[in-house]
């Protein structure tokens, strides 16, 4: 691992501490972070361009100049931990304008969320392709957080988390199962294979269709490509996993009316998403339209009030420990395949992911994320629903 | 069982018509209840006072009318269960002024939730004692809502209740367990004997003080006089089972805030509650005063709100369904008990007591109702928790 070997080395070295913003330091500081310190979180500075970008940009500047190699970190997961979880910007609001922790979680979520533009971008500038995806994640490629119940393993972690959403769902052969983000197709693959289901999976990527569709040729499974609001039906049950953060606040109760009016009086709907350990505010214009379009990771409340009257909750899961696992063993695949990868991938694209990795495994470690499954139904429900862990 | 056999001769005699007001017959016409029908959740009119009660004083007028035996029904359970189904309060909204629907809400509400002043009101009237609640409820007197997974017997449905708290909660021995709202000493003393916790109790009766304090002698267990925002020190754990009913809406927040003070930072704390299935609106004034002082049933939004930013919600556990069940049986139990208790309590109170058992069953039967289990940590909780069903 020829980053960890890097680290080391600044580590060692000696760093002029001239040109380090006072504000800086001092907002680092309530984070028990440093620059140049020598504990594995301290920020190591290769470049003072580092500090103008920062005060300029923020949390984009933060990323950018990591992704230049202005700045590392041995231990960038657990850096992120500490920066998010102290309200830096709670603590300075009112003169401090920027309010860089809270940039860094818009930073966050630039990165998991925009997945799709990641992945478009990915295409357009680093020619990003399956090859990565293929090399991180387990066989049956889930790109969302594993279930690390009495395991070590990424493999049996998905595949647990697959059965589970299967058992949550009481999912019977024959049922017609609608999928609302079926991503590649590794829980439609699975349900229909092993509880006998007949699977719409929905997906606004024709890339991911492709794949769905060839991984699912001998089973009873159709992939569209359209929008949520467009699908049309009655099903016997839904799932939505790790779309609904595509979402949007706005459109969070168009999103439950949708699930309600497709979900049969009887049936059954699993809702798997991050959350938030409260309301993060409103992305601020530049963010929304540049970095992070119509993305929001919601918070418990903001789903309670979208989806009252229209859903009961009969189960609310939490198991946000077990992201932070997923996204460093999704880490250690990456980088082990790295000496594969990077003949079609430059250095900069392999600093882009590591810090994509370690902030939100960060971001879950200090717990103000969330990994929620809410299993819910309608009031018109005839059965007594028992859940399952 | 001399009620029914009287409900069986009321279906069989002829009623005059006249002098049903339309409104009501309409009314009730939407939940598929007519007067003086022939099926079993069809109210058989004895007084057609009952009608001047109802468009005089709405549901409470109703349940009066029902306790002075105005009227009768066969299935009150299911009567109710269907009134509250339909929201016909909605529906009329605008020129139906009484809203018989939302006040036979809160007539259950009055019922349910006001145990304490029923208790009281109990002993000046009719000279409740314990032996109503012994006669009822189960030997360790739980008066909160049973766990009817796999067993048809109340006295294991409770004990299933108490076995699951102690579980999610991780009870461990030596550890301090504070219980806001202790009721008779059914938690605290299962929790200091299975799982060797020291506990401390909290109450705002006094006679339940003394029961508790005599049922848990030989254990470490202190049970105090005092309001929840009194208590002081420190815990390992905190519990509350059927309390925050009476905390009221305006008082969330300082609840959180107060069990956030009490609890350690590796802590937990487990919520046990009425919900409602959305936001009820604020009781009105008479109702606020006379019937239902400080009382609410939360909404999953409102609870929500009001713990964001203090805890995280780890596992949300409903099973509302079960409160049905446990009503059913303190019916037939109580009901089995009236030749020995009829001695100390007039017709009147035993056509009370069946109305607000029943009643509360048919809330929880047409799903309005919810029994919520939560269990939230803070933000520093250090551990993985894994939640248990």
């Amino acid at each position: 691992m020829p980053l960890e070997s890097i680290s080391q080395g600044i580590q060692n070295e000696q760093h002029s501490e001239v040109g380090q913003p006072q504000v800086l330091v001092e907002l680092l500081g309530q984070a028990d972070v440093r620059f140049n310190g020598d504990r594995p979180w301290d920020i190591q500075v290769h470049d003072e361009m580092l500090f103008k970008r920062v005060l300029t940009h923020g949390s984009l500047g933060f990323g950018e100049a990591y992704m230049d190699g202005f700045w590392d970190c041995s231990a960038l997961d657990e850096l992120f931990s500490r920066l998010m979880a102290v309200d830096i910007d709670e603590q300075l609001a009112g003169w401090f304008k920027f309010r860089l922790i809270s940039e860094l979680i818009r930073q966050y979520l630039f990165n998991l969320q925009s997945t799709r533009r990641a992945f478009q971008v990915g295409e357009k500038h680093y020619d990003i392709g399956n090859d990565v995806f293929e090399a991180m994640l387990d066989s049956g490629m889930c790109y969302s957080c594993g279930y690390w119940e009495r395991t070590d393993d990424l493999e049996r972690a998905q595949r647990q988390k697959l059965e589970m959403i299967c058992r949550k769902l009481q999912l019977k052969p024959g049922e017609r199962l609608l999928e609302i983000g079926c991503g590649w197709g590794s829980l439609m693959h699975y349900a229909a294979k092993h509880y006998g289901v007949k699977v719409v999976g929905v997906t606004v990527s024709k890339a991911q269709q492709k794949l769905a569709q060839k991984r699912c040729k001998d089973l009873p499974v159709t992939v569209e490509l359209m929008d949520y609001r467009e699908i049309t039906g009655s099903f016997d049950k839904v799932v939505s996993v790790g779309m609904f953060e595509h979402v949007g606040q706005k459109n969070y109760q168009t999103f439950f009316r949708t699930v309600n009016r497709l979900l049969s009086d009887d049936g059954l709907f699993l809702l798997h998403t991050i959350g938030s350990h409260k309301r993060v505010k409103t992305l601020d214009p530049w963010t929304e339209k540049y970095i992070f379009p119509n993305g929001k990771i919601p918070s418990a409340s903001e789903i309670t009030v979208s989806l009252e009257g229209l859903f009961l909750i009969e189960d609310w899961h939490n198991f946000g420990r077990d992201y932070d696992r997923t996204l460093m063993n999704w880490w250690l695949n990456f980088n082990q395949a790295w000496p594969d990868l990077k003949r079609h991938y430059d250095d900069r694209f392999y600093r882009m992911w590591k810090y994509y990795l370690h902030s939100c495994a960060g971001f879950f470690r200090c717990r103000k994320g969330q990994l929620w499954q809410l299993v819910l139904n309608k009031q018109h429900y005839s059965g007594v629903y028992r859940s399952v862990r």
